[in-house]
């Protein structure tokens, strides 16, 4: 279960070293005066390599220097901004395999999971392209002769995008690729345990400020925490809904935000269901990320081992539920039955941890999957057209991604992701949250000799 | 400079007495069983009614009433609750004078603007019926064979709505028209010196629960502050420059959020401009607001003659820069030339006070007007297309409202109202504001029998 | 089956005379120099009142005044023009039974259609008002520094309107409504028979030029024919299917262009639908459409009759197939079995006559659906979300309006209304049907003093 | 003025013969079994090379295998239909100079616009990319319960794409990238005396079946004659309006539909303005398209020349008015003097002809401009926002394309391109042009079990 060494030769083709790698790219050139910190391989809590991270100077040189290209950004014309992502999204392509390589042995996910993810990434990059010409403003009718009414979109300057380890890629790709097209400098801070893939994205990634310390911004767009369900209806495809649960709740070892955490089954298919999926369960090859055939990988750190402990507390293990012994951070895909009550299973817990509960009727499902405070995420599986429309209605799902017939997990970028309540309430990728990069202004032109003013009003 | 006692009685004739009104409407029922206030007259400080505000068990009663009927209300189809709103309308238009004349009565605002904001409110319903049959959501291609994206715009529940002194009627129209039609029941709590239009409009606006204690909300959209410049340039039109200047900065007695507040003078009109303006200024007529003429009517309180006071200090006074003697809240309007680093005039007042200001070049008068704390309308008069649509553009004003050629305030319920920076993000009455008021999800359903995932990946 | 006299004193209300009105409204002023002709009652043949058709000077006039009245109309603001608007709709609004009356009456569908219609205008003149600020253009981001790309929509000048018998107010709405807001002049030309109708609306349509005589268009916007089915797949709810074909079949006497003329049965539901069908439709009561209770009123014309005996040539009859026998223009209610090649079948028909076939898949209900020249409404019964999503997507139904679940007729004025191949393409009423009301400019303004070129070409 | 053979050596890197080319491609082969024929270099009128056009059997398998292909074309997801375009524009990127120079080879643009107008079609496939994403239906607030109205948009199927000789490249580009991610094939004809550079586009446009017989259609877009004018007011920018004269009005020798052909002067700058173009238009190197330095090629066809003899009759010469003797179809660059009456300035000519025209006010020139038959371009040179706004609103100028400051060729992939009157109504490229190549269902789904009606209506 752990890696060995040859296996690290790739990371040049990248322009990453085996030891030393300055952390800081600003203004064209990599620096780095911070601390030095190991990035570990979570399969066996080796070193990979070596990073030296920015200092405090450094960061506020970054800052400048990204204050001063804003200004020149911003007036470029955003075709012409499009087709510099292009050039990215062509860098990244030519680039795929090893970067999803490189998202394996650094973060845990699954080979296939980390080349998905920088596909994803150039897939964000082709679908700016064209947004770029399609930023639009609207004209907008006047009540009053000889005015003109403008809805204007402008950038907001700089955008400070702060990633987690588990999508370090997808995660900026969503946010870089559309704030570049909309005008704005990019200040990446990525994860602190993701250093390599940080860097390695930014020598492809020209526009955006590299740090590796905190940034601060104004205006926010929050993509925070899920605990999401997947709702079995009695007619339910059962073999279509056992196959997406494995895949929502095992896939990246459980770490996704979209993870499905609570399986919520008719009474009248609980043990068929459950069935379906202990098999399943016991036929998941736990082990190294890279290697072919393996579905979970490590948890990301020791301390994630930890939690995962915690979240099988209070309920009867139907199956998994252990750690694995050895290096690195594998446990066990846990089946858990649990009352909907419990206190463990209002959190979010990143770990391979599924709670099946039961229930009777549609409504009470729908009130389960809404009863918990994060709104990200949420499926149902069903073939009753009158379930499908309530559950996307204002009755239905009350979390910002609302799924039939598929798991929890795997958005498309050209919808918005992101969630309600304690989620955030930001959307990311596609449909309109580009306007969440950009700023907005009603705009009254007169260009007439009059002074007729809103309303009728008369004055003076 | 008082109101006479006869002028009172046209309050029968929208449902009001002139000693004691219920200030809690709650499902279908007027309560009250907090503290008794009195509703002065700003021109004389004379009460003229008193409201029995609601007690804290009021306001769970009308919360609890709220929540039943959001549930009902939801379910009702779009166009229908349009129609709802068709009729509000139609009530509010058949007592658009006496409401208007309530406005000026209460608030102290001339009576042209308190039928304007009547109007206001008025025009919404009707926008709003509009509106009712596009509340859009969109049909998204998914990369997916048999597969369908959808993104849904569904009701939030209940929408609370805190409106301020100044427009008690036009906030609660862009906020609970809009709110109505995208399903949501609606709490309002208005301001505590303006009791009576609070309860006129609610017993024409039936949807509504009516409180008069505060509320809280999860989501929030704010509208604060405002701190508005105009900008004069060499090449503008001074005669239409100079009659804006004087509605943005004198209309309402200076009480609007979008009242101009900073007059950025190019140096080789700054004389010419201030003539103008002086002359105007003095031949302004101050008294009842009711009465034909007046264009200057009372501050709305005592304390806001105090502030008055507070806002002419560290300047020189070019004309006015007194409170009026007498009962009621008069004060003169006024011009101070002051430098555009003076403390005061980053700070927001609410009176007819006006910081005259010089500049030599375009750049340097949008630096000047982006240099304070709130972002919320600005104008330009210019006749250069160059200066226009710099100004509307990336390196212009970073205001919500960017104007040419007419006054900072007196915006069309057409367009999105709000501001940037300090003045909270929020946008409310046109464009596409409804979007605050629902919630958003993006749907994915599966009709086919297979499970595809996203990005290609391939999984167990 | 014939109408009493004292039922005619109602026009009064509306403007009308029993005897004489003149037919043309032109520039403010009821004008009529032509022939005269009657208006007859279909329910017996007996003429109504007298009408004095325009001439071709009186058409000459209108159209200049037309012309004139164009270029001040285009001018007015457009939510101005949406107030105007709005006051139409209050005066329908107040004067609805008598033109569902008159509709009736004139024309021969059931007063509960009758009102129902003119309600419709109703719906169109509130959707229209909100309309009247959202008549966007777009800004779209320009590849050229200094410059604005603008796309603006504006006013055609006259558009004329022709209407059919069968909705002579409905499809008046439908085009004037929104013709009107987009800034257009409207020139009415209502059916030769329904001139009452014509002449009622137009007295409460102040900005039409009315006509009854011809006019011609440059720009046009089709609605023809139709020839719509419905599929009732073996898992449909068969009553809920039953009552629908029976409102799509028998309503307005089968005269509408969405009336339902093709019914396709999967062969497993074929007998149980069709006794269910053949049950209803001997209760439908045929008579005075004025009457309460009947569900059949009489075809417009007596060559409607003689229509109605060409259509039921070829099949077998289960039901009806009959004339009534006396003076108004009776049918029965019919269905017909037959085969889907007969040349019958292919022909649009305007009478209560249905055809009843059988199929086995659903791909085969859908090539009989897609197999006739036009192209209008189509409807499918069934549960299944497969069914659905095929049903409205690239390989289902190929007309305009594409049902599930409910008739072909009936459609809501939300959404746009219109069908493909011999159908015409056009689309009134809801969505972006406003677009063909206007016509479109790509307009790219520079603001700068440099001549960059698209594409990058270097020119001199 | 001729071309060496060497030039033509290059051929062979595109795929081309420089004897022998089949000019069919049908199912993944080339095919060719109608008659030989000759393209020649309108430079020299010899020929480059041969080219076996389809015969009428070839045309019928063409369109049975696209007619296959279409049904499996339609059902990939449409994002996927984008990446394949996204090839497509990778495809013409690596090859952009051959193409360019083909194309100035074979048509006679010089080679800064050949290069350009393959730029265009490698844009429209970065901005179809992103398209695919966004072919977005709508979903409409019904008024029904329990029902909910999509508007969705289907592939038409297969799309007929027939290209004029004078943008053999940019015109498929607009059309073929378009309508492939909407998901139609495409057939595509293009120009006869152009067929090298039909090939060698088809060569790598692997989804197209490319013809060289005449296609029909039934739904049509079509994109006729202009007869464009340029408007310099008083308060202009003479110099940038000289400039852009000139690129309109020689560039591409005149041959470009948005071809300025009519030049209005205001009266206080008409002998300025003329001044500058003698000047200019004396400096124009005429000569071999290839060669740097040249400004204007030949026209296409000795036919050009002798219609460009016709288009100078009945005016007075200012400057040019004659062919160039020798082997090649070259012109001189050539303005007239005329009377906006005269027969000539009313047809659209395809050759560097431009007519000078004087005028006193703004709405005097907008009157000329408006008085053709076409309605494609123009532009307005000033600097006053009242003539900018007028000009681009209900009374300003009537075509699809209406600049400011910049000619009346030259348009950028991100609007939409087209024109009103005889020009024909279509839009291409951007915008919502797409629509244009899909059909629109409005789709109503009930997906409760009772049968509600529109318009409140009670049936039976």
């Amino acid at each position: 279960m752990g890696s060995s060494c040859e296996e690290y030769e790739f990371l040049s083709e990248i322009g990453l070293s085996s030891s030393h790698n300055l952390g800081n790219y600003v203004g064209g050139k990599w620096l780095g005066n911070g601390p030095v910190v190991s990035t570990l391989n979570p399969a066996n809590n080796q070193p990979i390599a070596q990073v030296v991270e920015a200092s405090l100077e450094d960061y506020e040189t970054g800052l400048k220097a990204c204050e001063e290209a804003a200004k020149v950004w911003m007036q470029v014309p955003a075709p012409k901004r499009g087709d510099i992502v292009r050039q990215i999204g062509d860098a990244l392509r030519s680039k795929l395999d090893y970067l999803g390589r490189l998202l394996s042995l650094e973060m845990g996910k699954i080979l296939a999971e980390g080349i998905g993810e920088v596909q994803e990434v150039i897939d964000m990059c082709d679908f700016a392209v064209g947004l770029s010409r399609q930023l639009n403003g609207s004209v907008i009718p006047s009540e009053r002769p000889n005015h003109m009414m403008l809805e204007m979109w402008n950038p907001l300057g700089i955008v400070g995008v702060i990633t987690a380890f588990n999508f370090p890629c997808a995660v900026l790709g969503w946010n870089a690729c559309i704030a570049l097209v909309c005008g704005n400098c990019v200040v990446w801070k990525g994860a602190p345990t993701t250093p390599l893939i940080t860097i390695a994205m930014a020598k492809l990634v020209g526009l955006t400020v590299q740090q590796t310390v905190s940034a601060r911004s104004g205006k926010t767009l929050l993509e925070l925490s899920g605990n999401n369900a997947i709702i079995v209806m009695d007619d339910a495809d059962i073999q279509l809904a056992a196959r997406s649960v494995l895949f929502a709740a095992v896939g990246t070892a459980g770490q996704r935000c979209t993870t499905c955490r609570r399986l919520l089954l008719h009474e009248s298919v609980y043990e068929k269901v459950l069935e379906q999926l202990l098999t399943s369960y016991k036929q998941v090859k736990i082990g190294d990320p890279l290697e072919k055939g393996t579905l979970l990988g490590p948890l990301h750190t020791p301390e994630s081992k930890k939690n995962f402990e915690k979240g099988i507390e209070g309920g009867r293990v139907l199956t998994g539920g252990k750690a694995v012994d050895g290096e690195g951070n594998f446990v066990e895909p846990t089946i858990i039955e649990i009352s909907s009550d419990a206190a463990v299973v209002k959190e979010e817990l990143f770990a391979p941890v599924l709670y099946a509960l039961k229930f009777k009727t549609f409504e009470e499902a729908v009130a389960i999957n809404n009863s918990v405070p994060q709104g990200l995420s949420s499926s149902i599986f069903t073939r009753s057209p009158e379930n499908i429309f309530k559950w996307i209605g204002p009755m239905g799902s009350d979390c910002g991604i609302v799924n039939v017939n598929i798991p929890t997990n795997g958005a498309e970028i050209g919808g918005a992701f992101g969630g309600e309540k304690a989620t955030g309430g930001g959307r990311e990728a596609g449909s309109d949250s580009w306007k969440q990069y950009m700023r907005r202004s009603t705009c009254t032109i007169n260009y007439g000799n009059e002074l007729p003013l809103a309303q009728g009003i008369n004055f003076g």
